[in-house]
């Protein structure tokens, strides 16, 4: 399997897809209607809240279904701002997804200053900057949303001890994490996270696109961002994606119940990569290597080789990589997550990420690097190089 | 087959599903990414881009792709509001769905007025008051909001007589129609109709729940409501639904080949129905017979026997039908679609629907007569009469 591209998007599970096959033919009801084909949409739904809830250790009844993360994103956002009319002040980690950061524009003009909080050379948060920033606003209301792993780099924050810190200042925060890239890779607990609510998305996990889930502490005040007949116990309308919701639940229940067998596998593939690559091009630039990270993304720079250029390049032998975030792809803007990292420009303007999946074996991992190395050799020789 | 409920939703149609199977394994790319696996999926999405618009004949650049109908018409209203600050009157018809009447409130809160268009005994829209109404706002930019097909009646609205009503006295008037019960029941020209949005539902239309689509004018104002990484022309983000969006291309394609023969079959079923209902059940009320309806609804009221109790006991039958908006099952309140068309509350709360599909035949209505007159007999002889 030649797709190194896993944070963009994953293959659905053989297993996920048998499960949601039923909803699309015989078992297709509307699960808001009372009838044997509504019931049984239903329990479907039921079932899979269950699984997602055991996922991130929270009850059913925490678990709201949306189209996907990037819903769920601005669910949690724009939904906290509504309710929670007294908090106009907003801190954003700058290394956060588009669906997050592209919220200011309209958050501003509600009357919300929005701030971004600044990350280190690492890519992990810059705790000194963040406990500033919150005493600074420790008599207000203030949303944050900080993501549990960055969808770039790989690197995952320290949720549970920033949540901690915030709160010590700051009471009543509305803390919110992304954990789209999070889940499947390492335990979540929501609980133990100490945040009010956290992002799932079921395509980054082996579920299907079309399926993500916002996770609500006991209490959260929420308003809805769409309108409608009520789903979702009023938090998110229109009727459900049955099958993706189901395939959402069976994909969690997966995650959780092959954990382990699935970090040890991606753990040896990383290292196996990040070997090969420090042995045969030396002055590769791995971002973030010394911070904790998923064992699934390896985010690195070639010197005087343009990322788009490798990522077609590899193309051409049949392999997928990614410049960085796949929704930022063909902008040819260095990644606000390297920049904000203090990455230089010429060296973010570099970067591949390579993403590894669970049916992936060393041996797809010998022929990429052959095949990136090589690469790397032709585009040196090449007009491609600058 | 025993389902009576197509207008809650439908099952997905074979040729749908298989041409959706693809893209949940082997070709299950994120269209935003720059690799093969990308322009596969890239491509597939522009191909259900030209099904769709065909349906609606309009080009592929009109044609932004949501989660669904819900979001298409929250995309439709809020995004026009939020786009014309100068707008702040809003008319909705009295029997819109539930995700364009419970928008009120959030447009209320941004200062808008909302009123409702009232409807006559027939259930069509009140052309005198409308003219009224609309009169009276002459001077003021207006946004309406006027459904193509209502799903409790099955009423069609002369759209285009409307839009042409409202546009002599208001040029500049934002016009919407929510057409995600129409499509597949009766041809559908987007620049005819003369509305400026329109939307669509795949799961309506035998295509796959998690898909629908908002038709937009060329020069269309409108705003996003989810924010993030500028899919689908920076108005509706999230990585697409890819099988979904495939499915509904190819739901859109079928329900145009199939159109004529579809609707005659239906027209067949209808017409059986409501002569076989009429002759056993002489007291029955069928809402709107008098009206343009499409061939797929009856909607009709027994004296004395309550709408929820007859659904749940055609249900121990196995027969599946509703007794109105599956959004709005179990509130025990009577439809305020009745209620507009000034239906008795009484009448009202005895309300069934029953929607037909393309794959059922006279036999199956036969059956389902058969067991509803002899469950009216059983209901007016028990205590669930009043």
């Amino acid at each position: 399997m030649d797709y190194f591209d896993h944070n963009a998007t994953t293959p659905v599970d053989e297993r996920v897809l048998e499960a949601m096959q039923p909803y699309f033919r015989h078992q297709f009801g509307n699960p808001s209607s009372l009838h044997q084909y509504g019931r049984l949409a239903r329990s479907a739904i039921d079932q899979a809240r269950h699984q997602v809830a055991e996922l991130v250790n929270v009850s059913p009844s925490q678990v709201i279904f949306t189209s996907g993360g990037t819903e769920a994103n601005n669910l949690a956002v724009q939904g906290s701002i509504a309710a929670n009319p007294a908090c106009r002040k907003v801190l954003f980690s700058s290394i956060e997804h588009a669906s997050i950061l592209s919220q200011a524009g309209v958050l501003e003009q509600l009357g919300c200053q929005v701030s971004r909080l600044p990350v280190e050379a690492t890519g992990l948060l810059s705790v000194n900057a963040l406990e500033k920033i919150v005493q600074a606003d420790a008599d207000e209301n203030v949303l944050i949303s900080i993501m549990t792993v960055n969808n770039e780099t790989g690197v995952i924050q320290d949720i549970a001890s920033l949540s901690r810190r915030i709160r010590k200042k700051h009471e009543h925060a509305v803390i919110h994490s992304d954990a789209s890239q999070a889940a499947g890779k390492m335990s979540l607990d929501f609980a133990h996270l100490g945040v009010d609510m956290l992002t799932l998305s079921a395509h980054k996990m082996y579920g299907p696109k079309g399926a993500g889930a916002l996770i609500l502490s006991h209490g959260c005040q929420l308003e809805p961002v769409l309108w409608g007949g009520g789903h979702e116990r009023g938090w998110r309308p229109g009727t459900e994606n049955v099958p993706a919701i189901v395939g959402f639940g069976m994909a969690a229940q997966l995650a959780m119940d092959e954990l382990q067998v699935n970090r040890q596998r991606l753990q040896r593939l990383q290292t196996l990569f990040e070997n090969s690559l420090r042995e045969n091009i030396p002055d590769a630039q791995i971002f973030s290597d010394k911070a904790p990270r998923v064992p699934s993304t390896s985010c690195f720079s070639i010197p005087r080789i343009h990322g788009e250029a490798m990522v077609m390049q590899l193309d051409q032998h049949g392999f997928a990589v990614s410049s960085g975030s796949a929704c930022e792809s063909g902008t040819d803007e260095p990644s606000h997550v390297l920049t904000a990292m203090g990455v230089d420009p010429d060296i973010a303007l570099g970067a591949v990420r390579v993403s590894f999946g669970v049916y992936q074996s060393e041996s797809d991992i010998d022929r990429f690097c052959d095949t990136l190395v090589r690469e790397v050799r032709n585009l040196r020789c090449s007009d491609m190089a600058f």
